[in-house]
This record gives C-alpha cells, sequence and structure tokens, in this order.
C-alpha cells in the first residue's frame, strides 16, 4: 500500500487494519510483539493505540473510505432545519429567537421619575443654587404604582418616588440630595435642565421597534425584554427531536447482570445525555430488537417521531440485520473514515420524510468521540446556532504523542492552564487505566491532523475543551 | 462626608444618593447641570450613571451599608446544602455525584479479543514469521454476543471478532493482517507474546474499586461509566427549588395591558430563567399580592416547597407590606450595599425550616445583576458545586470608565478576543439605547472595584462573561 493508495483493492478502500505500520513505539501495557519478529514492521500496529482503542477491525466487505470532513460536509448539508414553533417565554430558554420581535408597546409606557425626588418645572428652579434655592409647594407625593391623574403649576413640585408617573406639568426630577427635603414646602439647591432624571415614555423601547431580533439566543436578559413588551409566547428554533438506539447482540439491558459474551447497553445511555447536553430533546430508545420485523418496526416508528435518529453499533459483520434494515429504509452509506477512533460511521435520510440518521461505532469511547465530532454539530446546526464547532485550543503537549499518517487521531486528555500562559495538554491513558474511567477524568478531546504522525513533548497540538452546561 | 464615612447621621448608614459626587463627567443623553451650578459638586451626580441606572434612591429608613463581600459571605455561609436524592442516571446528567459508586462488576466481565483476528496460544506462534509461519487449524469463529464456553487445544484458533469472549486455552490475538487469513488453517505471520490483544475481565474496571467518586459532575462519560458497572440510579445533589416571586403595586401579569403606572412583572421571568440557568429548578410564582394576609399565606406555603425563595422588588417606602410580611416570618436583614446598580438587598432564613429568602432590587436590569452577584453562587454551593463564581478576565476597556468611590459597579459590556491576544471589552450604553435592550446585547458583566474611580481607555478592567448554557 503506498501513501496515494495506488494499490488498493477497491477503489476508494483501503484496508485501514494497515494503517498505523509505518510509524510510532508499542504502547506501554500491550506486550511488545516477540524479538523474533521485531524487524517486521506490521508489529507496529500496536502503536497507535495508546492502550486506548485497538485498529479498525478488517470488515468482511469493504467499506468507502472517506475523510473526517467529507462525513461531516456530508451531514451538516442534509440536516434539515426543524419549523419554528411557538413556545412559552421560559421554555424558549436557551434557543434562538425565530422572529422578529416588535413591541407594540412604549417602555416606559408613561413619564416616569428615573430617581426619588421632586418633580418639578424646570422653568422654576432655573438658577437655584444652595446659597439662593428655589422654593416650591409641594402638592402630593406619588410613589411607583397606579394613580390617577396628577398635575403640577408654576411654583409647585410634587415628590415622587423612582418609577413613579410624572405629573402633567412637572419636566425635572429634582433628586433629593438637590434639595433640603422639604415636605410642605421645598428648597431646591440647583436648577437641572428640563428633562433631567426624567424617563421619557417610549424612552426604552418605542413602539413598532424591534426588541428580540431573529437568531438571538433566548436567555434571561432576553426573557426579560419579552416579558416588558408584553410577549409571554415567542417563535422559536426547537429542540430537535433524537432518537438513540444501540445495536448489538451482545447488549443486554442495565439492569440486566450480563451473562458470557454479553454486556450492558451503555450507548443509548450516554447518547441520550450527550445529545441533550447538546440541546437536543434526547429519546433513549435502547437496544434494538433482534428480530427482523421488530426491529424494522422500531427503526420505522422511531423515524416517524424523530428529526434525527441516532444508532450505535458495530455493525462490522456481514449479513448485520440492522445494516439491512436500514438499507430498505432508504439510502444509508456506511463508511470507513480516516478517523481514529471508531473509523466505521455511516449516514443516510431514510423513510417517507427523509429524515437523517446518523450511526456510530458501538465502543462506548468511539460512540461519544464520534458524538462530539459529527452530531454534536448536527444538532446545533438543527437549533439554528451560527456557532457549529467547539471552540479549539492550541496547547502544549506534555507527552509525546504519536499518531497514523493519513488518520485523524482523537485522543482523550486533561487540559490545563499553564501558569506562563497559554495550556498544556496531557494525554489520557497509561494503558494500566480503564478506557471509561480514563474518557470519565477528560477534559479535553486533543486532535491530531492527517499529515501529522508524531507531536514532540512541548510541541503545540489542537485541542478541543469538553465543556459541559454548568 | 468624608471618605472614610465620619460624618455618617446613623453609624454604619451612609446616604448613598450623595455616592458620585466625586467624580466623572455627565453621561452623553441625560443634559448637563445648568451652567449657573456648574461648580455645585452635587450636579455631578449624573457622572456615574452612563445612563443605566440612576443612583441608589435616598431611602426613608436609613439601612445599615455594607460591601458586596460581607452581603455573599452572609449568604453563602448560611444557605444550606439539600440532601442527596437518588436519581435515574440521566435525570442525574449536569448533577454532582453524591455517593462513592464502586462497582460490584468487572468490566469488561470477560476475557475477550480487542480486535479482529485468530484467538490463539502464544506458545504454538512463537516465533513465527512471515517467512517460516506458524500454521494451525482454524476450529471455530466467535462473534461478539452471547456464547457458550469454547475452548482450543494445542495447534488450534479460532476466529473472533472484537469483542468476542476468547475461548479457554488461547492467550493472545493475532490480527487479521498478521495472518493469510485462512478458514480452515491459518497462516500466522508473528508471535506476539502471551495477553497481546487480549482484554482480560476486569482490565476496565475491577469489582469492588471505585467508578465514580462523591462530586463529580454527571456528563455522557460518568453516565457511560455507571450504566456500564450496571447503575441506573445514582445518588446526586438535587436541583435546588427555588421560587421567584415579585413585589410591588405597579406590577401587572405579562398579559395585562399596563393602565397608567403600572408596569409588566419582567422579574420574575427573567429571575426564573436565570434560576434555571444556574442550575436550579425554578419555580415562577408571579406577582405577591397586595392584601396582608393573602401575601403571607404566598410566602410561607412558597418556604414549605422552596430551598430557596428570592424575591424581585424595590422595598424602599416605609411600610411595605412585603417587608412587614417577611419580617413575620423570621429575621430578614435589608442592607443598603455599596454597589451599583441595586443597592437595596437582603438576606434572611424564615419559616420553620429557616429557608434562605434573598431579596433582589425590582428594577430589571439591578434585579439580573443582583442575581449574578449573590444568588447564582448560593445556587451552585447548593449544588454542591466547588466553582461557585464566574471566570473573570482581565480585559482592556475600549472606553473610559467611571465609577463611584467607595462603591463596586457592575456595567454591562461586549467583551471580545483582542487580535493580538487577550480580550477588550466595550461598555454598553450610549444612553439612547434601552436598558433592557443594552442588557440583552450584553456579554459579560465589567466589575469595577470600590477603591477605583476612573478606568482610562486603554486600561485593564475586570470582566465576567456571562456564558449562557449551550
Amino acid at each position: 500500500m503506498t501513501e496515494d493508495g495506488t494499490d488498493r483493492t477497491v477503489p476508494g478502500y483501503r484496508d485501514t487494519t494497515a494503517l498505523d505500520l509505518r510509524s510510532g513505539t508499542p504502547v506501554r501495557d500491550v506486550p511488545s510483539p516477540s524479538p523474533a519478529v521485531a524487524g517486521a514492521p506490521v508489529h507496529e500496529t500496536t502503536a497507535i493505540d495508546r492502550g486506548a482503542v485497538p485498529p479498525p477491525p478488517a470488515t468482511a466487505e469493504p467499506v468507502p473510505l472517506r475523510s473526517v470532513e467529507q462525513h461531516l460536509d456530508e451531514i451538516l448539508t442534509a440536516v434539515p432545519q426543524p419549523d419554528p414553533i411557538e413556545l412559552a417565554v421560559l421554555d424558549a430558554q436557551g434557543l434562538l429567537c425565530a422572529e422578529e420581535v416588535v413591541s407594540q408597546r412604549a417602555l416606559p409606557a408613561f413619564d416616569q421619575a428615573a430617581l426619588d425626588g421632586y418633580a418639578a418645572r424646570a422653568l422654576d428652579v432655573e438658577g437655584a443654587t444652595p446659597a439662593e434655592p428655589a422654593h416650591l409647594s409641594v402638592v402630593g407625593e406619588t410613589v411607583a404604582g397606579p394613580s390617577g391623574p396628577a398635575s403640577i403649576g408654576p411654583g409647585m413640585a410634587q415628590k415622587v418616588a423612582a418609577g413613579a408617573m410624572l405629573p402633567a406639568g412637572a419636566d425635572v426630577v429634582v433628586p433629593v440630595v438637590w434639595t433640603d427635603g422639604g415636605m410642605a414646602t421645598v428648597a431646591v439647591h440647583a436648577g437641572p435642565l428640563a428633562g433631567t432624571y426624567v424617563r421619557r415614555a417610549g424612552d426604552d423601547v418605542a413602539p413598532g421597534t424591534t426588541a428580540v431580533q431573529v437568531g438571538t439566543p433566548i436567555g434571561p436578559a432576553q426573557i426579560s425584554l419579552l416579558a416588558a413588551v408584553g410577549r409571554d409566547r415567542v417563535q422559536v428554533r426547537p429542540r430537535p427531536r433524537v432518537a438513540v438506539l444501540s445495536a448489538g447482540s451482545e447488549l443486554v439491558e442495565i439492569s440486566t447482570p450480563p451473562g458470557p459474551g454479553q454486556v450492558v447497553d451503555v450507548n443509548s445511555y450516554a447518547l441520550a445525555a450527550a445529545a441533550r447536553d447538546a440541546g437536543a430533546e434526547a429519546y433513549r430508545w435502547g437496544v434494538l430488537p433482534a428480530e427482523p420485523r421488530r426491529l424494522s418496526e422500531v427503526l420505522e416508528s422511531q423515524l416517524l417521531r424523530s428529526d434525527l435518529v441516532l444508532v450505535a453499533g458495530t455493525f462490522a459483520s456481514e449479513g448485520d440485520p440492522v445494516q439491512e434494515a436500514l438499507a430498505a429504509l432508504g439510502p444509508m452509506q456506511f463508511s470507513q473514515l480516516t478517523m481514529h477512533p471508531g473509523p466505521v460511521q455511516a449516514f443516510g435520510r431514510l423513510g417517507p420524510d427523509s429524515v437523517p440518521v446518523i450511526c456510530v461505532p458501538g465502543e462506548p469511547v468511539a460512540a461519544l468521540v464520534a458524538f462530539e465530532v459529527f452530531v454534536r454539530p448536527a444538532i446545533r446546526m438543527m437549533l439554528g446556532k451560527r456557532q457549529l464547532f467547539r471552540r479549539t485550543v492550541q496547547a502544549i503537549a506534555a507527552e509525546r504523542l504519536l499518531s497514523p499518517l493519513g488518520y485523524r487521531q482523537y485522543l482523550h486528555g486533561q487540559v490545563m492552564r499553564h501558569p506562563d500562559g497559554g495550556y498544556v495538554v496531557e494525554p489520557l491513558g497509561d494503558g494500566g487505566e480503564a478506557m471509561l474511567a480514563r474518557m470519565a477524568r477528560a477534559n479535553c478531546l486533543i486532535v491530531i491532523d492527517e499529515d501529522v504522525t508524531e507531536v514532540a513533548a512541548g510541541g503545540l497540538v489542537t485541542v478541543m475543551p469538553l465543556l459541559l452546561g454548568g
């Protein structure tokens, strides 16, 4: 096999079991091949594992080879945006506004005092100083709240609380500290210009102006604004409904102690949690039934009720019943990706409504990596978000990192701030630690590009922090 | 009044309406005091507003003066942590684990192949090379899934898929690429050491070891691990139940067009959204009734059902019915804080269960600032989070910022990355824009400390980015 793939036996296909024959050293926990065969390049297959994920299995059926970018592009191009729906403002929290919210009201609705003081006529206080105060008759007091019409004439003032309606005739509010605080008459020590400390009707939002624009994420401040203009419901981009299913004859439900050869269905839980974290309304269906007719029924019913269907499974063997059931529902493209871990991935739009279906590997670590790389951006696109991808940072690798040529590798790591600025990342997994436990300790994915086979300790590497909500 | 407050008329009290007499220039939208009084320092009161929030109102009753830190300390010291509860693992998402989860199971539960290949005895393949392969009889095939007992003897191999049970007698898996891929007999081209590509029972998690520790935030990776060890429920720190109430005779429900002097209840919506964003289970009660008996009933019933009660209101006037109703339920301390906006804040533990009650200002911008400063850390403490406060960054001020001496000021701003590294922050609000709309455009709070009165354009200032979930 050459780097340009000219000796591929099937066009577009490359046996990825041989992907790691070129670079690297054996990982610590896997015994090295015996010295007798140390010269054989095939033995360096262990190199890229780092104890984490075995090389991709040789599949019986060659599947097309494609890059991470190609697969992601296909998904993001094909994923539809669900139609906007109207929700109560509190239910709209975290979603994107899907309408131009124009205020029918003025905010504030009436001229009001901006602070506690005396509503007065600017003319009456013009030129007042502490030495030569203006004296006004206090004709009443208004606090915030519903109030009838009030007015003042020349030489009069009304005591007002912040937020209280301004009496007709008044055009200025003199703060208490600029007066002697008098009750029957007040001595005013300053002559502010007309309009000072007055909030005019519509100053905040004028009727007919846009309060919240299309595409604005709705948070507490937007809810505040929507409520203020009298909107208790708002059109938003809805949370996509994501059904999460697991496939595999080895799977048993979480409450069933696994028998010989069986493993607990981990992925439907983990992927439902990840989908919810990404903003979806996730529905965990669980383990797909083995019986072909029932299997098809489940898939069809999930296509009817979902905006996106997510299936985790191995899909490696010939005659896989899930692959066959999916194929019967529409064009489903299984691909061998130039990606580590989890090279076998699939995408299609199935059923009468062409609902997007994404298949991710069954191995739990590979499943969550695939979720990060392909599913999370798709869910964010369905939510209408502009920023589909997690922010990445460049970090200093604390250890040497190895990666197979031609493959994009994702490693779990712990990224931390460097005392001198910037970031340092430590790959997780010295091989002696559990795969799932290692993933649970990670706070980032280290991304090593296709054309990089080695990052020296101290070299820069791309890191994708995995921040969860809260 | 002097800086050290020696001329306070009441001990611990300082008339905060005069807080801004020392520094600054008038804001753009508020007319300057007339030239006739330009020399009077009182006129510079307009300086700190920046069009955003008027100086704190003079209250009829002097209330104690305290710092932001003092008030926050009192709240965080008094806030209890709700008892752990057991939830289904998917409902535990985003919460902190409150138990030491010890695995009763081994992961994997059985010795298994780490990749597709041939299970064999290391002795039989020792020293094999492509030139001198070892020939083995293939006695069967095992795929992933439930399987009965199988075994191999000397000179035998079994074809195995990744995840399949290893037959008894086998101690190595030879990857397909290291063989001729034979079906009846297989020629093995390498002699890996015993244990190569074998995942032993318990390698991932051994029985009796801790899978998830107390205090671990539960995300998709932890849910994956919990499911793998057979846990469908887990003890967590629960979301605190937060009741959100608004107080004020001027308030009407969102669906009611406000009459003269009335305003829509914005805070119960905005604060419920903020509480939920902070991780609470928020319950929006709405506007408190005016009738004293009914008011007390509502407060009492909310104390019974909540871990924290949040009340937004102005609380400035004498004989405020809400203040009186609160006082009847326990010690409620109203304080004048050295804080802008929203100096009047309160905290107490009321009712038979001493439920914490936090009062924040009624002005919607000040209410959400107070939420950020006092309520969000309290909710995070109740959730058991170690990190109570938002991360702050230092940013270059794009404009000159003014702040009253002795007061900590919070300004809404927009922070962005500087092309040369670091951050730049622009204060929001040229005065011509709505207060609520300005807050809705902000992505950070600018925090100006008590002893700072001016930050020059280009100077460094502390910024608290307001990230929402997703």
